[in-house]
C-alpha cells in the first residue's frame, strides 16, 4: 500500500454534525500530509484515530473559512499536547498573519517552531520535497486565490530480479545497493552485465491530486494527465451551472470532463453543497461521462 | 418560563466528538444570548435546532480559543445566509481584529451590521440593557484578562389583585395600565386607593451568572449573592489544587464554596479537564459542601 487517503469533511460552506467542512488525511509513500482543515478537523482527526503526532506538513488550498478555520484550534491544541516537533504549513499568504494575531492574543507560548511556507505564485511550484515524496502546486481559477495540489511518490528503486542474478555467481549481496540503483555490474575481470537482465522496473509512482475549490478549468488537465486518484470539488449538479459559473465552483458533470480528458484513474468528487440532499445524485451526473468515480463522504478511506 | 438555558458545550481545551468546548444559549425574559463559543458551536446550535436568526448578542468571557474559536465561523455562515439583522459582540479588546483579519483576508463581505462592544474595564459594568434585561461583566482572576457575565431580568410589573380591584367599581380596565406600574388609584371624586392592595409583587427578577474561566475568586460573591441560578467552572477535581491555583482555574469543591458562600440556589458545574473520564466525581465533591449542585452537558437544559 503507498497511498491511503481519510476524508475528514467533504462539505461546503456551513458545517453541521452530518456535513463537515473540506480536510483530508493522507498516507502517501510513507510521508504524511493534512490537506485544508475546516471547523472541527481536530475532533474528525480524533474521531478516525490518526495521531496528531503524525501531523507534520499541513497545505491549505486557499483563505476560505471552510478550508481553514480549523486550523487555529489544531495549532493551539498540539501546544496543549506539549508538542515538540516542527509543524510545517503551506499557504497562501495572510494565513500566517490570521494565526499569529490569535496567538498573540490569547497568549499561547507554543512550544514546537511553526513554520509558514507562503504560497504566492501564480504557476505551478514544487513546494515540497524530500527523498520519498514532492508535492506542486495546481494553480486553480476560484474566488479567492487557490491552489490544488499534487502529491506525487518519488520513483522507486528498481526490483531485483532475483532469478537472473543468481545465474551470475560473481554477483555478491554488497553489490545489490548499486543494482537497485540502476547501475550495470562489472566483475573483477571487466565483464559487464547489463542493469535491465539483473533489476526489473520499480512500480510507477503514485500521484494523488487535490483539486478545491476551482471553476471549471481545463487548464490543469496537463498536471493531472495520468494520475491515479483525482479529487475534484463538485459543489453544484448541472442544475446549477450558471451558479457554479459565478460563484466559481465545479459541477459534478465538469468536474467528470476534467477526469476524463485527463486520463486519470478515478475521481472522487465532494465539496458538495448541502442544499442537496441526496449525494448520490452527484454520482448520476459523473458516472456517464467518467465511469470510475466515487462519492467522498466522512469517514472514506481510499487505499492504492 | 422566565429562563431557559441551554449548554451547547462545558469542557474545557480541546474539542472531541463527545467533548464540546464553552458555548451556551440563554434566554431570559424573551430576550436571547449566547455565551461564549468554542469550535464547532454553529454545529451544536444546529443539532440543539437554536435558531440562527434569535441570536443577536453575543457575550465571549475571554481570549482562550475554547471560548472563541467558533466565532468567526458563525459569523460566517450568518453572512452565507444572508443575514440583515445587526449583530452585537461583547468581548475583551482584540477580538475585533481577529474576526475584521479574517473577514478582510476570506474576502467576505457580510450585509448585515456588526457592532463590537470592547469590554476592558477590571470592574463590573452594565454592558447590555434593554426593557427586559441587564446584563453586568464579573471580573474574574485568570491567566488572560476574563470576566463572567450577570444575566439579570429587569423588575417586572406588578401583578393585578383582580379579587380586590372588583370591590371598587370606579377602577375601570383603562386604569389597570397604570396600577401594574405601581400607581395608586385616584378616582374622580379624589378617593385615593393604595397600590398595595390592588396589586400584588411581581415575581423577584430572575438572575443567572456565567463565570468561567476563574481561580477560586471570592471577590466576585457580592456580584452573584442569592442569584437563582450559578455556572461556575470546575476544571479540576482537589487532586490537582494545585495545577487549578497556577493555571487559574477552579476545583469542583472551591465553585461549591463559592456557591456556598453566595447562598446561590442553584449551581451548574462545567468546564471539566478531559483527563477526568467519569464527570460523576465533581458533583461527588461539590455536593457536600452545596446540596443543589448539578453537571453541565451538552444538550442539557434549565429552565426556571
Amino acid at each position: 500500500m503507498s497511498l491511503k487517503l481519510t476524508i475528514l469533511g467533504c462539505h461546503s460552506a456551513t458545517p453541521r454534525s452530518f456535513a463537515h467542512p473540506s480536510a483530508q488525511f493522507l498516507e502517501i509513500n510513507s510521508r504524511h500530509f493534512l490537506i485544508d482543515c475546516g471547523e472541527g478537523t481536530q475532533t474528525q482527526l480524533r474521531k478516525y484515530k490518526i495521531k496528531f503526532s503524525k501531523i507534520k506538513h499541513i497545505f491549505i488550498s486557499h483563505l476560505h473559512g471552510d478550508h481553514f478555520f480549523g486550523l487555529i484550534g489544531l495549532i493551539s491544541t498540539f501546544g496543549l499536547l506539549n508538542r515538540q516537533t516542527e509543524l510545517h504549513i503551506f499557504a497562501p499568504k495572510g494565513l500566517k498573519e490570521i494565526i499569529i494575531l490569535q496567538l498573540k492574543l490569547t497568549n499561547t507560548w507554543i512550544k514546537y517552531p511553526l513554520e509558514f511556507h507562503e504560497i504566492t505564485s501564480d504557476k505551478s511550484e514544487l513546494i515540497f520535497e524530500d527523498k520519498k515524496v514532492e508535492v506542486y502546486t495546481i494553480p486553480l481559477d476560484h474566488r479567492n486565490y487557490a491552489n490544488g495540489f499534487l502529491f506525487k511518490e518519488k520513483l522507486k528503486e528498481r526490483n531485483l530480479n532475483i532469478e537472473n542474478i543468481k545465474k551470475y555467481p560473481e554477483i555478491e549481496i554488497c553489490d545489490y545497493h548499486n543494482l537497485k540503483k540502476g547501475k550495470d555490474f562489472v566483475s573483477s575481470t571487466g565483464k559487464i552485465i547489463k542493469n535491465t537482465i539483473l533489476t526489473k522496473d520499480p512500480p510507477l509512482p503514485i500521484q494523488y491530486a487535490y483539486c478545491s475549490d476551482t471553476a471549471y478549468f481545463p487548464e490543469i488537465i496537463p498536471r493531472i494527465k495520468d494520475i491515479d486518484l483525482l479529487y475534484h470539488e463538485s459543489t453544484f449538479l448541472e442544475d446549477r451551472v450558471e451558479l457554479a459559473e459565478t460563484t466559481k465552483h465545479s459541477t459534478a458533470k465538469q468536474a467528470a470532463e476534467i477526469a476524463k480528458q485527463a486520463e486519470v484513474k478515478k475521481l472522487l468528487l465532494g465539496h458538495y453543497s448541502s442544499r442537496y440532499k441526496n449525494e448520490n445524485l452527484f454520482l448520476d451526473e459523473a458516472k456517464p461521462i467518467f465511469k470510475n468515480t466515487e462519492l467522498s463522504f466522512a469517514g472514506k478511506v481510499i487505499e492504492i
